[in-house]
């Protein structure tokens, strides 16, 4: 079960257009996306109305979709407009239409009750289009629950473990981080005090090899499924603790994740400077780097979902690390629940998550 | 639910013999055809009564089949007739035979009752082999329901869309059909008067280019699953929707489709023709155009079939070019229903169908 | 339902070490395998107790297996030792061991209450390394529930029809046989006398092309998948039936079954000798034939379980040759049934072995 009533990030807007209609399947629906004529981004159910084919397969005639098999057209509230041979149209014939909005490179989609829709809920992501601020990404597919990855992102030891040779050193594991749970937001903090630059930082932030450096991480989880991270690091011991990162650098890392299906999942992220802005070889890095780290982490999760789908699971085990990520489920869960009006409805293997003290 | 108690087409007759034995799944049941030495076909259910081996893997010895691995025996009857290592055969020892009789270049198996089956009811497909008519065609597979199948070829201005570089033409989908319920088939009827001759009906019917012509499409459904298609050309207004052919030629496109399992099917197919009939590169063209133009179709439904199976799936909206679909649908499961003697188990998307007022 | 309290092979000690963690299903549940430095074999729940990772995806930290996503280290009994960012252990922290031993070439595991753990109990199979005997073979994967092995190994008649050309003469499907039933196993003797030497048995007890010999199988099954084969030939007529084997030459196939899942199965087996144990030609024939007649096996036994699960299955009819695999699966239906103390949860298919008549 899904939140419902939020904004999810369908697409990127460089996957719209007129051509090549887009399929995406989102919360077990199937959507297809394309531009009107003057570009406005359209969502609609991929389904015909008449005999069920998908409309992504036919094409565009002025702002209508066309369904390939029998020629049925629909504008973009999803209201079919012509029907091949007959003059009238039958009254109930349409496909659902998804609101959807073009903002910081992103399409939006609503997926729940439109009536509760305001486009001013979307999520800020000013970083991704902002003067001054150049931001590039992708889109990733996990073979995952979208709540395992917002767990990933949301716990940062494993760094240390399965990011070992590309973003972690041992040091990360032991670090110990402080969250807080905000009314609509969990946050967590680590600082990694006077410890060797890595090669990345080091590049980018003009640092001298092995130079210690003061590196930080503040990610921020808000619901149903975006983490961002400010990310950086200043030379060691100038007071980047106390807010002053005139000797350092820093980025965002912005994560939109969306539920493909039970069991499989969108990840549209993207890395934002405010720095260096016009040296591109610095945003190929970043994405090739972040590219590389996500794949692992989309690799284990991978291989986590499937082991919980094989013989017998028990229930998890909470350690300390967990706090943030613990804290930003039963949030979601929550909300979940009250969208369904059913208390009682949680599913057994996070629930318990509440039921576990906290200790970090 | 599949109407049993039917002949269906379980293979060309070019398809079986006393090599390669031949498995074939029908009705959900795996079958093996082979046949005796004297030509005769034979059905078997394809799993030894043993130990559930395919027999399709074994042999032939003589008229009886072998299993091969325990080589146990059975007669054309489905009767095992021998048990290596003893000189009884356990008595209860068989495997269903199915009646199996090789008419109009195919195989027809009856997958029901046997005491009710009867070889004069099988459908009359004449043109296959009948003196002065010459036929070709071949078998092609659906990953889709037979029904979606059966609706297609009862559709005429999917032409328009699906077929739009093959056989369609823009003015397809407009034009007007009638369609007649019988007693036991349904028929629809499209004329299209003085327009423009087709590529292939130029070549075929030896009219000059861009000559206008009356085109005539009669397709013909009778239960559970055959389409016959009277298509033809004259020149234009030479009277022919009166009866008079003399300016103009025509062919059979002869259909039996057979469900494999719920959700894929088999499509045996030919082309007929009384004209012309030793000109091997008009058949040759026949196979090819339209093993093309029905390739386009068994795509669209198998992503039809697909989407009907993804996500939420509304009832289906009825339009005007429906109406023999309908008619055919709706016979098709009042003789199940009538099979099983369960008046109220009609799936719900096809049921629909009945409520829906027919326009055309 | 499989029969827990018994121990199974889950690999050849070669095929475990300090590198390359091994991942196994062993009755529907993932294992883990490796060597702690002194070499003690380690069985461990492949599924970290934390969030469920693939432990097998880790590394070796001394006598410690590390989990590749968090960190989390376990020792040898399953219990977590090491959670990277805290100083204590969440007390329920740990993941299912599984008594491992290694002897007779193999791993040994036991799946079931290792309150009931004995390995005085583990299967005598001292020919895979008794002094004077040597022996080889592999592990092969088979698409089938376990007990349609052990039904191939104890039945004979098979070797006439799928192994026609490999092991096999037409005479042997005709050969009676004998079983008896002990307590706790099965046995089925054959005796082939005076007939001609396999090209093989020539090669392997130098016998002169086409000389007759007296040849014999006895194949002991004990529960729970556990398949021995005693065979041999000797000179025809020189007393061999009566226990004088000093004229022929005899060699023991060694069989070991385990579940992997309920429609697939690990197969362990080796031909061990005690004659020119010296000459690795002869080893390397025997494990090149026998894995292409066992190939053989596997691919009719993987048909067989793939054709049960297709259409209508009807009850197994049994012959004479099944006596042995009948009592087999019986006594082990037993015991599983015992183990679960519910005397009616037997599956159907096999029940009703035990209703049919025996003849042999």
């Amino acid at each position: 079960m899904f939140l419902r009533n939020a904004w999810y990030v369908g697409a990127w807007g460089t996957e719209i257009g007129r051509q090549n209609l887009l399929r995406r399947t989102l919360l077990n629906e199937p959507v297809v996306f394309y531009r009107q004529e003057d570009g406005t981004p359209v969502a609609l159910e991929d389904k015909c109305a008449h005999r069920h084919a998908p409309l992504s397969e036919g094409k565009l005639v002025g702002d209508f979709i066309q369904c390939p098999y029998h020629g049925l057209e629909y504008d973009a509230s999803g209201a079919c407009v012509r029907v091949p041979g007959q003059s009238n149209v039958p009254p109930d014939c349409r496909v659902r239409s998804y609101l959807a909005v073009e903002r910081h490179q992103w399409i939006w989609v609503w997926m729940g009750d439109p009536a509760l829709a305001n486009s001013d809920d979307i999520e800020d992501f000013h970083w991704m289009d902002a003067p001054g601020w150049v931001a590039k990404g992708e889109r990733m597919h996990l073979k995952g629950n979208y709540k395992l990855l917002i767990e990933n992102l949301l716990e940062l030891s494993h760094l240390a473990y399965i990011h070992a040779t590309t973003l972690g050193t041992g040091a990360i594991a032991e670090e110990q981080m402080t969250f807080d749970r905000g009314d609509r937001d969990v946050s967590l903090t680590r600082w990694i005090m006077d410890s060797p630059v890595s090669n990345m930082f080091q590049k980018l932030g003009g640092f001298e090899p092995n130079e210690h450096v003061d590196r930080w991480q503040r990610v921020t989880w808000t619901p149903p499924a975006f983490v961002k991270l400010d990310v950086g690091a200043a030379r060691a011991n100038t007071g980047a603790i106390d807010g002053d990162r005139s000797q350092g650098f820093g980025y965002r890392n912005l994560n939109a994740i969306t539920p493909e299906t039970d069991g499989t999942s969108h990840y549209f992220w993207a890395q934002a400077r405010d720095f260096r802005v016009d040296e591109d070889w610095i945003s190929d890095l970043f994405v090739q780097s972040t590219h590389e780290a996500f794949s692992e982490d989309l690799w284990i999760i991978g291989l986590q979902q499937e082991n919980m789908d094989t013989g017998t699971t028990h229930p998890r085990i909470d350690i300390n690390h967990d706090g943030a990520a613990i804290q930003a489920i039963r949030m979601l869960e929550a909300m979940i629940e009250a969208e369904n009006g059913a208390a009682g409805a949680v599913s057994g293997a996070t629930r318990r998550n509440s039921q576990t003290p906290l200790q970090s």
